[in-house]
């Protein structure tokens, strides 16, 4: 990389002026003489350091950095935004570092670090592991993405309205009991709009509903083993016809996977319904229904958010939108 | 971020030392006297100016950001290895800037520049789209991941070797007529390794072999239309059973759910085979056999090849794994 180290001594080297000119060329323009600007402006477009992003920095203190963590890379719905992302980060002239963090506390506070020395011009975080009252503290422009975002700003789809429109199809399509099966969670996520909404449905219709709730674990084998327990619930409780909604599309795939290898028939004696509409949803062995979030739109906005200047709980909601696909009748 | 904008003037001015000093102190410390050493450096820890990576970058040419480049995040291979990359890159202390350039020559030859500019360490290119030989024009330091890599340093799978575990687990497996299933490609590609193998070893023990090579688009709905053409041509060709090798899981498995849906009985009628072992693999109606490509270790190698001095064609070729799983006897 030696031909990157182009430093403030060698400009002056080669321009034949002092350091400290320099330094004030690029801190304090005003102070430098017009024959000197004329020289050093020179010496910059044959070392072609104007492509050097660093002086720019310590000049303006700011980049085109924004920093991404995202929790994991097991469910499509993070690979989905992060794709998203990318796209709109380049469409808007911004670079993305990204983090995976396994969900990892201490792992989640570190790259946070990292992003500041950076000089980020703010962080998108897809992670639900640090409270928004910590994040707060850690960098002044945090935006999250389907998180709880209550200190910082954030970007959501409309998670009740999505845990309605679960309920009202497999009401409509005539199913008997209902389940929602969801991952344990013990802090607040706005996954969790989606069942509050799920059971109210269920209540005011007063329909037979099942919560499921379980510690899935994003090994494949282990939460297959979760689903067929729940596969056996299902199947056990009664001879009606079920419906199942699910908190994401990786879990309702397997369980379509299960049902397929039982040769249960459905849509006709079970229905399923998931939520994303990650990539998976479209390529089970049936298409799944599913309630979609414009991934799009939810990084744009995000991206929208972090450019906009900081303002406390600046939020916004996304629509969702119902897929009926092959898994519901 | 106006409090990240700790340039060297006011280091300077609260070390009252001169902006010289200072810009010495960073560049040729050896030329500043102890004195006003500790005097900047005191401010610096006063400014956590420790934290601010780029004047450390001004002084030393380097940094600790590498940059990753993946043609697209439509098939779960590259976001596996991205997975991977992060996870390692993140155990080596380095952070990534990632862009996904839909394999967009024009977008790939600007993010190469853009990387440059930030005097990343180097370049893991996934991508196959630009010529190795532009490449070593464009960056000194650039790792390809299962590419062509005559002029880069490179790191790729044993796709020969795949190839023939395809092929002759279908031949040991009874299969009468074969077929091999992959993508038309006008450039040199490392996959194209894979049907190479697949067809010499159909010619040495002569098989009864067909090349189907289509052009795959990625969206989801006009590659499932190909592949029920290619249904079309591997049901009508014989009653004899077809042995089909995919050189991609994705496809393979959405091979896998046309056959499910034409009550095909699967491996008695039809054995499937497809490469990679991504994670769909693993989801579909029934686990697709498959050749594991080892993307840690693809990631691992990549990043130390990258972080080693430069050499010329510098090469590292991973072991590939047969995997049987339900989708083949």
């Amino acid at each position: 990389m030696e031909q990157n180290k182009k430093t403030m001594p060698e400009i002056a080297k080669r321009a034949n002026l002092s350091i400290a000119t320099v330094s004030r060329y690029f801190n304090n323009p005003e102070l430098v003489a017009k024959k000197s600007k004329d020289k050093i402006q020179k010496v910059i477009e044959e070392l072609n350091y104007s492509k050097n992003r660093y002086a720019k920095v310590l000049s303006t203190g700011t980049t085109d950095l924004i920093g991404v963590i995202i929790p994991n890379m097991a469910y499509d719905f993070y690979d989905n935004v992060l794709q998203e992302i990318l796209s709109y980060a380049d469409a808007c002239h911004l670079q993305c570092i990204v983090f995976s963090s396994n969900s990892d506390a201490e792992k989640e506070k570190k790259y946070i670090q990292e992003l500041a020395s950076y000089q980020v011009k703010g962080i998108i975080n897809l992670s639900n592991t640090l409270d928004s009252s910590l994040l707060q503290t850690l960098h002044p422009n945090v935006v999250g993405i389907e998180r709880e975002c209550t200190h910082i700003k954030g970007v959501y789809s409309d998670n009740y309205r999505g845990g309605q429109l679960q309920a009202s199809l497999l009401h409509r399509n005539n199913c008997e009991k209902f389940f929602y099966c969801t991952t344990h969670f013990n802090n607040v996520r706005t996954a969790s709009k989606r069942l509050e909404a799920f059971q109210s449905y269920c209540e005011e219709n007063s329909l037979d509903y099942e919560i499921l709730a379980y510690h899935f674990t994003k090994e494949y084998e282990l939460d297959t083993k979760i689903l067929l327990e729940i596969f056996n619930t299902v199947t056990a409780s009664s001879n009606k016809k079920c419906g199942i909604a699910f908190s994401n599309d990786n879990h309702g795939v397997m369980f379509l996977n299960i049902l397929f290898r039982h040769q249960l028939n459905i849509p006709e004696q079970c229905e399923i319904i998931g939520f994303d509409d990650s990539t998976i949803s479209r390529q089970a062995v049936i298409s799944l229904s599913t309630i979609k979030q414009d991934k799009r739109e939810l990084a744009i906005k995000a991206i929208d958010l972090l450019l906009q200047p900081n303002e406390t709980n600046k939020h916004c909601m996304i629509d969702v939108q119902l897929l009926e696909r092959e898994s519901t009748s």
